[in-house]
């Protein structure tokens, strides 16, 4: 049960700025493939082309960080913010993209054990060394 | 302030199963560095001891990810976690083991990337696509 | 699957402290439907009588923000919270008061946009500019 | 540095409804202290009273869980959420109504194993078994 | 203590591409202030193009959604988020744009509700009435 | 849907290190069942092997607190972090160990208490009184 509807092809044709980006994100991923995220942002096509145009930016042009870690640390954060579409759909294509799953269990050993140390850092409220201060 | 007392290199002397982890992490990470996490941890001697072996387990032991991106994961689960403390201690071992500054501005654009889109499934309450599926 | 049972209408008038919460919240609202947090809650009465006197006092008696604003604010949280419950029924309630298909557009666009900007705040740990200051 | 102005003894007498509640936090707790919290809720009267008025029903009235394990309850919370003036205040709490340091030591651990097997959970998207429905 | 420097008027003026962002933040606020979370984006000029522009997109231009409404969802979002520097540079926008402190004290209660029933909803894991449902 | 399969007992009997811990778990437990975070889990039969020896550890082992606070400070903790398999499986657990249903209720009383009071304090950002400094 979604909050808003999600468009059809039909009905995203109809609409030519939503059928543009649908158009790139096709072309982008070289995949017929549109993910619900898509079909539930075109609901307000400005906000679908912002987005869309965010994500590529940041996860599809070349960058510093290889593309499977972009995925991984993608996952980490909708992992620590209980996004489970988000988890869904990006460990698909960390996978995609190449991520074995030795990497997959080593990524969950993290994530955990980041959550465990968070929650005992938080508890015990520590203060910051001075040593890992950057900014002197 | 915290919530528990930071243990001095003098206090942790006289306890020996704190002194025996404290020796490790020494040896372990070749500094004379101990941060205050585990200073205020050594108060649990038990917990110490435990949390230890798990950092030494999943963070320093040879794996199929690389150093760096292992804490640029940690950087990741700690952000969206909201803990200060552990997003500056990580954020200086990723500086240590080669995190460059270029990198560093594109883990923050991914972990914002993935903070937007979050809160914007989450909002719509977005249903997994069929296609994500590996149990199948 | 619940932790909790949920009361039917026949379990909870034979509560009489159940049943006054439930004939006041249908006479509060002008409507027969009794949603599921309340027959949830309905197993602990204090706390029906508690919780259901807070939202009457907070979200339906007169006050300086708007009712529509309200529940925008509401839905806001509880994305930020992940609580897909409560942001169907707070969606619910918006547009049964007024909320327009263009609002829960831009709502959704700033609670993503702050999504990501909280990140990036944390991400890089920006200390507050003294300007923001009230106490002074 | 707050958003809203923490408001002095002086301030509070001048203010019936306000002075009220500070009489009746001081005449519970039999303590001069009143801490900052209420302070700051006192810029909203309404707020002050009503919410006084919950932590009084949860947690001061006579009730089926132990006080120590209350106040452990609410650190558990308020360290997941992050909070930390919540957790300072709730563990000065604790500590006043005798949980001892081997408690504080265990409640961290427990926190942060949470933490841990929460973040898995999560990462890997577990359905919940059948065995653990009540509601059949 | 910050992970990344903040950069001084006259770093910026050495970079074209950074103080063209900051001359159009000063124009578009009218005012010389440029707050710390440009002053740290600044460090990859890439990230503070694309986030200013998106800011100027949600919160800037003419919308749906009243000024003042749009900073109070901002707050909410940040409060639940725990990001305390958000929550001072939106309070400070939300005041300057004409919130009053009855608003404010209102916002605050509203937020805090949600929190309580966010929670209760997810101790009781409530599932979510078919009559929420807006796609069908 | 799981982003990873959920290992059958015919296919744990096939891997050693996960069949002994499996045995483990069944002769500590007392029971035949193993549910499904650990056949998750057991895609990673290292992490497997670690989780289950900090499970053991931190909430079976004999200890300072008493068993069932044990699961009713899992479970908070668990709805602050909104997961929901680790409240079901946790409550079963409680339930199992003795916790009656007026702990359960007000069990939900306290973390939705705690909701409330951690959004209040977070929206005003309230200093931590000096009177709450345990390390002075």
């Amino acid at each position: 049960m979604t909050t808003v509807r999600l468009l059809s092809d039909a009905e995203v044709d109809t609409i030519p700025g939503v059928k543009a980006v649908f158009d790139d994100i096709r072309a982008t991923r070289k995949s017929e493939f549109v993910n619900n995220f898509w079909r539930g942002l075109a609901n307000d096509p400005a906000s679908l082309q912002r987005v869309w145009g965010e994500v590529k930016a940041v996860m599809v042009a070349p960058s510093a960080i290889d593309p499977v870690v972009k995925e991984m640390i993608y996952i980490a954060v909708s992992t620590a913010n209980g996004c489970g579409y988000c988890i869904h759909s990006h460990t698909a294509a960390a996978r995609a993209k190449g991520m074995t799953e030795a990497q997959h269990g080593e990524l969950a050993a993290i994530v955990g054990l980041a959550g465990q140390t968070n929650h005992l850092v938080t508890a015990m409220q520590i203060p910051v060394d001075p040593e890992f201060d950057v900014t002197t």
